[in-house]
């Protein structure tokens, strides 16, 4: 699958992951009646007009980007109705072939994280049938259990040739609290990213390991580091666009061939027509909107990269 | 809800609670048999094994103790049918008089830990509509991402009473690896507990705050330091019995008066009945032998703090 993620990258000239993220504030009123009208203000009518304005954003982009990261709290907040939802635009993407990136942040003690990773990445045993629950093609794991936490994910990337991605540097203002302390002279996040290096030696694909990192595009001169100390590590870099990382910062995410990391957008993308940028399409022609601010990254990243 | 759960441990004088982590492999072929002629050998086969087996071991051990912990991934694993009876296992725990602690394990940054805050602990709105679709009383929190990923579990336990249990030292044998590392001559864990206490001062009960920790029974002299250093903080203590940890190192988590930490145990209770310890009641007798168990528990820790 990473080689598959590499390669998709590589066609599309587009390291970009489109972030699946709706809250019931980005969907159109228009969307929301619909779902609403048909099962009620519940859960399950909250989960419908997600479903439906996901499907909407994946067929307006499926052709320009190698991947998309639906992240699972905002579809766990609603309960079964919305984990369905989760599950069903999971399917989708693949079928339309996307690379699916979990964000679901799990991570335990061994036993623990060998049940999630069977149910997000591999397969589970009931008598004599297997079954793939949720069948994402990368996870995002939490390393702070350290490695027997990991081990389990790794394992089962490697017998169903699936990856993921460990949070390193996260993009979010407090990540510093913990992650920036010094230990041994070197800032924790650097002492996380040679194990995820370590890790990764255990699971290589061709160019890059099936082991990535998460780090924070607010954070480049930490990303530069990163970089250097995990060079056959896929970069998932959250926080371009709206949480304000800049396209001019990329460059330290990316090794010198132009490869190695992939930057995601969710809110700057999926709410783009609630954008003044973008308000000319109109609330219904939100897909639209969303093709065009694609296409509008992609081009800030590409001239960014000096490989326009 | 916290000055539930320790007036709910001072009452039953038992400072346990019982981690409901269903394996497949803890339930009896009969149960197993029963559900799989029911649904089939599928995800809703397993999901209804969990579930009956689960009732069994709650309705024989609900008297005894203050608190269950189910561990989501247990449930996670079996997809949407396994969180569908993850679900009724809390609603079923709950109805039963117990306090239930989601261990989930959730961190992300603001917006996302929101989200995760209100589906498990709290309130979503949908339309004119608020539900509360997990509804655990207390949820396990991971810690990685700093106090932003924190708060919005802190403004909801303080919104709806309820409680959150932030990891600190872990019980698995790899823990060490970030969380022991030394920043400024002092582990990475402690300085994790500082920020625990500081977080819980927002949110106090009546004599612990909202905001629990997770420490190990694998870790006593780091249990020690922490207890000093989180002072009214509730401790959720794992690593008891299968994982290692023994009562006699238990002391240490606990504040003079007795008070202040709730050992789990697992593993030993739910699949007592495969120990050779409980083997004569068989393996229909499951929830005695479950009952047994949290008997013989909660008399190893009463004997070995000294207040029989």
């Amino acid at each position: 699958m990473i080689n598959r993620l590499t390669a998709r990258i590589r066609e599309l000239n587009a390291p970009v992951v489109v972030g699946l993220d709706p809250m019931l504030s980005y969907i159109p009123e228009q969307v929301k009646a619909a779902a609403f009208a048909q099962y009620g203000e519940t859960l399950e009518g909250a989960a419908e007009a997600i479903w439906e304005f996901n499907r909407t954003i994946v067929d307006a982009v499926q052709d320009q980007i190698p991947a998309v990261k639906p992240q699972i709290a905002m579809y766990e907040q609603f309960g079964i109705p919305g984990l369905a939802a989760y599950q069903k635009t999971v399917a989708y993407c693949r079928e339309k072939g996307l690379v699916v990136i979990g964000d679901i942040k799990r991570g335990d003690i061994g036993s623990t994280s060998a049940a999630y990773a069977a149910g997000h990445l591999g397969h589970v045993q009931v008598g004599k049938n297997r079954f793939a629950p949720f069948a994402e093609d990368f996870a995002t794991v939490n390393p702070y259990l350290g490695t027997d936490g990991i081990k389990p994910f790794v394992d089962v990337c490697r017998e169903e040739k699936k990856g993921i991605f460990v949070l390193v540097k996260t993009s979010n203002p407090s990540s510093g609290e913990f992650q920036d302390r010094c230990i041994d002279g070197r800032p924790l996040y650097e002492w996380v990213g040679e194990k995820v290096a370590a890790w990764g030696e255990e699971a290589m694909g061709e160019a890059y390991s099936y082991v990535g990192a998460v780090v924070g595009a607010t954070y480049p001169k930490m990303g530069e580091v990163l970089r250097r100390l995990m060079p056959r590590t896929l970069i998932l870099v959250p926080g371009y666009g709206a949480q304000g990382g800049k396209a001019e910062d990329l460059a330290p995410y990316f090794n010198p061939d132009g490869s190695g990391a992939i930057v995601n957008s969710s809110r700057g993308i999926i709410a783009a027509w609630k954008q003044e940028k973008y308000a000319s399409y109109g609330a219904l022609a939100y897909g639209e909107a969303a093709r065009q601010a694609v296409t509008d990254m992609i081009e800030d990243i590409r001239s960014a990269l000096g490989c326009q």
